[in-house]
C-alpha cells in the first residue's frame, strides 16, 4: 500500500440466508463478494477486504468485523456507511466504519469471536423466527445444558468436535465463555473463544442438546470431550440459528 | 355441507415478504392459495379457506385466523397442525386447529382485529430486522406518539387515513386500542378496531410519525382527522414492520 492509503474497519451484519458463506466464490453469492462488488464501485477498481474469519453457508451476522485499504483521501471513515449501504443488497449492512491502524487485519488482531445460537422453546415458531432459530418442541432443562457447558471452558482438544476433513494443524481452542440463557420464548447458546474449527460451535451445540435430551450424565459428557471421537458426538445443529455475534481485538 | 362435515378453525403464521397478500390469485402467490393447495392435497379435493380478513402484499401475519370444513371425520383437530404444515412452504405455519361450531364464521364473527407495527430505532438496523420493521434513525418521543395515538381512539370516520378508492361503504370504524410502546430497541405501534379500511394502519402509522417528527401540536393531528383528507396525512409506512397480531371473536 502507498503513504496515501487509509485502512477502514467496517462493523457488518447480514443474513445469511441466501449466501454460500463469507468467502468470496467464483460463482455462489457470498457476502466477502457482495461487499468487494460494493468496494469496487465506490473505488473504480478492486478493493481486498480482509474479514475476521468465514462464515458458513446459512449462517448469520450481527458483528462481523473486516478491514480495506482505501485511496479515497477527504472523507470522514462514518461516510463509507451509507455509500457501501447504498450499493449493498438488503441483506447485508455495513453497521459501523472508522479509521484503523494501517497495520490492523481483522483476522490476525481478533482475540476472540463469541456466537451465539438462537433456539424457540416448547411451541411453535413464527415464520418469522424460522428464518433465524431452530424449533425445539421441548422445554430444556437449563440447569442441565449450562452443567455441560461449564465443561467446555478452558484450553481444549475440540477434536470431538471437528469435522474428520478440518485440516487445522492444532485442534486445540481456548473456549473462554460457554452458557444458555433464555430471552422470552429463544433460549441463546453463547460461546467464545480464540478460534473455532469448521463447524464447531454447531456441533456443540447439537450435541448439548442431545445429551440434554437424553439426561446424560455429566460425566458423560466430560468423557466424550476426551475421546476425540467424532462419531460419538450429536448431530450438528443447522445453520439458520447461528449468529457471529462479536469479535474482541487485542488493541481498540 | 352435509351432516358429517366438520368445522376446523386455524391459527396461521406467515411471513408475508414474498407474498402478494392472502387472498387467492390467479397467478401470484398468496397465503390462502398455499393453503388451499395443502388443505386440496390432504383432501383430494378442493377445501375453500375463509380468512378473518384480507392482508396487504407484504404484511407478516403471527395471528390470522381461518377456517374450513372437512369431511375427514376420523382426525383429532390437533393433527392438523403436522399434517398442514408438512405440505406448507415454510413462510405460512398453521400454529393451533381446533373443532369450531358449524356456524363460526372466521370473518363475520370477528369481533376486532389487531395489528403491530414494528420500528427499529435510532441505531443501524440488522438484515434480520429489516425484513419484519421499518428503520427509523432517530429515536422518536414516545409521550409525543401517545398523545396523538390516543385520539384515535373511539367511533371515528377513518377518511383521513383511507385509499381515495376505498369501496367501503362507510368509513366509520371503531378504535378501541392505539398506543405505542418500546421493547428494547424496537418500537412498537398496537392497534385493535372491530375492522380496518385498506392501508389503514400503515396510513395511520405514516401519519403519526411524520407528525411526531415536525412536532405538531395535538390539535393539529385532531383536526387532520376531523379534515377527512387524505391529503393531508403523512406518507403510508412500508409493509414490512406490519404484523397482523391478533383476531377476538364474539365466542369462543
Amino acid at each position: 500500500m502507498s503513504d496515501s492509503q487509509r485502512n477502514i474497519r467496517l462493523l457488518i451484519a447480514y443474513d445469511g440466508t441466501d449466501f454460500s458463506g463469507w468467502q468470496r466464490q467464483q460463482k455462489d453469492r457470498s457476502v466477502q463478494g457482495e461487499l468487494e462488488k460494493a468496494l469496487e464501485k465506490l473505488h473504480k477498481t478492486y478493493v481486498p477486504l480482509t474479514g475476521s474469519g468465514r462464515t458458513d453457508a446459512g449462517v448469520h451476522a450481527t458483528g462481523q468485523v473486516a478491514n480495506f485499504y482505501t485511496s479515497i483521501a477527504r472523507m470522514e471513515p462514518h461516510r463509507f456507511i451509507p455509500a457501501l449501504n447504498s450499493l449493498l443488497p438488503r441483506d447485508v449492512r455495513v453497521l459501523e466504519a472508522s479509521e484503523a491502524s494501517l497495520d490492523f487485519h481483522a483476522r490476525f488482531d481478533a482475540k476472540s469471536r463469541t456466537y451465539r445460537y438462537h433456539c424457540v422453546c416448547g411451541r411453535s415458531a413464527f415464520p418469522h423466527e424460522l428464518r433465524y432459530a431452530l424449533q425445539l418442541w421441548r422445554r430444556p432443562d437449563l440447569t442441565r445444558l449450562n452443567g455441560y457447558a461449564r465443561a467446555l471452558i478452558g484450553e481444549i482438544d475440540c477434536s470431538t468436535f471437528a469435522n474428520p476433513q478440518d485440516p487445522s494443524e492444532s485442534r486445540y481452542r481456548h473456549i473462554s465463555l460457554a452458557h444458555f440463557f433464555i430471552q422470552g420464548d429463544t433460549l441463546i447458546f453463547e460461546i467464545t473463544a480464540n478460534a473455532f474449527l469448521w463447524k464447531m460451535v454447531r456441533s456443540i451445540l447439537g450435541t448439548l442438546l442431545f445429551y440434554e435430551e437424553r439426561k446424560l450424565p455429566l460425566e458423560e459428557f466430560k468423557n466424550l470431550i476426551l475421546s476425540k471421537d467424532r462419531r460419538l458426538a450429536g448431530p450438528t445443529a443447522p445453520p439458520q440459528g447461528l449468529f457471529l455475534h462479536k469479535i474482541d481485538y487485542y488493541r481498540g
